[in-house]
């Protein structure tokens, strides 16, 4: 199969970065290995593991990266199909960290393991852990699984505790199902703008682990993988002493929205780089003041705000439609065929409408382009 | 190539409608047949054309439908990758409703009229008419343009009135271009809540319009091509008796956000029918009060407002992450592995999510798959 630049494709490798055809996700390779880098370092320092999620990119090349170069164990992501789509592009310990209740998905997950891959998934209910122990069984396969308890998101998870004590001894019971420990993410804390409100979510959070922990260890329940923390909180769970796995999936790429949350002390959440890029060119000039551009909310999900332009102060990102975003551009500077770099405000949904990742070495403006990676489960939501 | 159901498909044809895998898109042929027939009487009355607008469904099926039951003339799409997409299924009379400013884009577009298709684009710039015409000349082909006109929306378009004259005059010096009139659509008005605000700002819009034919007739430019209307807004132009195309693309489908506007005399904007729907699973009912389905940012856009659990009034969806809705309910009715029908907030960006449309006929709950449609350009932001 050979794939067409402008049709299948937006680059080929040993294209200059300025020819890339727009809109495209960029990676700027360079920026990305730092990312992973320090992520490592903190994590090794820590002695927690690093579980990458893998729902941020979907792809596969990057969560090689991420377990080559930044030492992670593994990666998590949300959907069986999403699994399946990195098992069978060679990651072998998968973390499906959500609940699975489609019958026929339930299927698909119990057959994973047989192509190789560690699969550990999650549940909040009884009934699905006889779902997933009659699957298992009907496979001849055993599937991790682990208790996931509301840590104060009110989306999915049992309350902490006896009740998620009383699911862990299901599972212990349950044949073809491994009891392996606990899922314990605050997904809504992440994005927080204010530190102390983003800290004082996390101490809620950290002490009903503490809690969970201490009554499974009164029962001799022995819990591997304490796993949760995203980008903007995984400093609080990794001081906890408590958490065993961290499910960063941000820090790799970072998005504009990371930007805006504050860290501790006033300081920016995290000495993340931007590596991820949203390509764009000017192509419309006609309204005095402003320009169009050629990436809208096709090419990026606008739910966690507009798109930042890399590098600029004098023209901003000011409004999107599904094909274009308009500019101010108050000095009148830009020129159609212009190529804007934006920050997407949101990674993950972002990626999700993507086939390619265009990895650029040696800078953005006159790097070259390394690699093309397929951005393998786009779309993979079942 | 065989499709996985719940790997690469959501469904297979003969399927309950039941068993479909979700999310997925699923169209209820029995409503998208009646909307096409609605619109085609409509159209047929007034004695215009519809060039019914690709971008929204990016499906050659949907196409086809559209132009063999519904009368359409051809379609309208984006983007040239979208346009060669449509092209390559067969679709063979494609207005780009947009600017093209690429070099190696523009190139591709000029080799599209070799497939067989009839191309046409829009222009708001001289120098983008030099380029049309350079890449038309290369590849031995005639290239038709239409100039596009702002007509209050502040995103691309000339003025009206002598500025547009001045471009086509300049395209029907161009070689291999032709001149085949004005693109004068108002996006931004599509949506807007308000009926008496709506037709304020289309009541603009005509009138630049009818200034500018009146200028081209003086001067003896012909303009065969008077095109714009969306399904906000589309009996206003069709009554202002200058308009000869329409481009209404979401009347096939309709969206959340269409039902929430008002129309004339206050009822409801247009007689459509819901014929989307974006399948959901209830996958965990653990948080009293509410249930997390299997539908959030990933399968569908947010940009115009949460979807609507249809044909229910006892729930609600209440918020979304990358793969989770949240619903309130309160009289706790939800349970795991139900399904609800979503009707997405807004049709073209959500479309675009998804690889497969599931059409069922027969209703919604005791139908039967009837085909699976590729989402044909589904990516094709280039």
């Amino acid at each position: 199969m050979t794939f067409e630049v402008g049709y299948d494709v937006p680059a080929a490798v040993g294209m200059a970065a300025g020819q890339i055809i727009s809109p495209a996700l960029v990676i700027d390779l360079d920026a990305f290995e730092r990312n992973l880098i320090s992520m490592q370092r903190q994590v090794q320092q820590a002695g927690v593991r690093l579980r990458t999620h893998g729902k941020m990119h979907k792809s596969a090349d990057v969560a090689r990266a991420q377990i080559e170069i930044g030492g992670a164990c593994g990666i998590c992501c949300q959907k069986p199909s999403e699994a399946e789509a990195f098992a069978r592009a060679g990651i072998k310990d998968i973390l499906i960290s959500n609940q699975v209740r489609q019958p026929a998905m339930i299927d698909r997950l119990a057959r994973l393991p047989k192509m190789g891959a560690r699969i550990i998934v999650c549940v909040d209910d009884a009934a699905n852990i006889a779902e997933l122990s009659d699957a298992a069984v009907r496979h001849g396969v055993e599937i991790e699984v682990l208790v996931e308890i509301d840590c104060g998101m009110g989306r999915c998870g049992v309350p902490h505790g006896a009740p998620a004590a009383n699911l862990a001894q299901q599972i212990l019971a349950a044949a073809g199902l491994r009891f392996s420990g606990i899922q314990a993410y605050h997904g809504s804390a992440q994005h927080i703008r204010s530190y102390a409100e983003r800290k004082a979510k996390i101490d809620i959070a950290i002490e009903m682990v503490r809690e969970t922990l201490g009554l499974f260890d009164s029962m001799g329940i022995q819990c591997p993988i304490v796993g949760g923390a995203g980008t903007g909180t995984y400093p609080l769970e990794t001081a906890s002493g408590l958490y065993t796995e961290l499910q960063c999936g941000s820090y790799a790429f970072m998005d504009a929205d990371y930007g805006r949350i504050e860290g501790a002390n006033g300081h920016p959440v995290t000495t993340f780089e931007n590596a991820l890029f949203l390509a764009s060119t000017v192509m419309s000039t006609a309204i005095p003041g402003r320009a169009a551009c050629d990436a809208g909310l096709k090419s990026q999900s606008l739910d966690s705000g507009l798109p930042l332009v890399f590098g600029r102060d004098d023209v901003e990102y000011i409004g999107a439609s599904d094909e274009h975003g308009v500019l101010s551009d108050p000095a009148g500077v830009l020129k159609a065929g212009d190529r804007l770099m934006l920050v997407p405000g949101h990674c993950d949904p972002t990626c999700n409408l993507h086939d390619w990742y265009v990895g650029v070495r040696g800078g953005l403006d006159d790097g070259v382009v390394e690699c093309l990676w397929p951005v393998t489960a786009r779309g993979k939501s079942f």
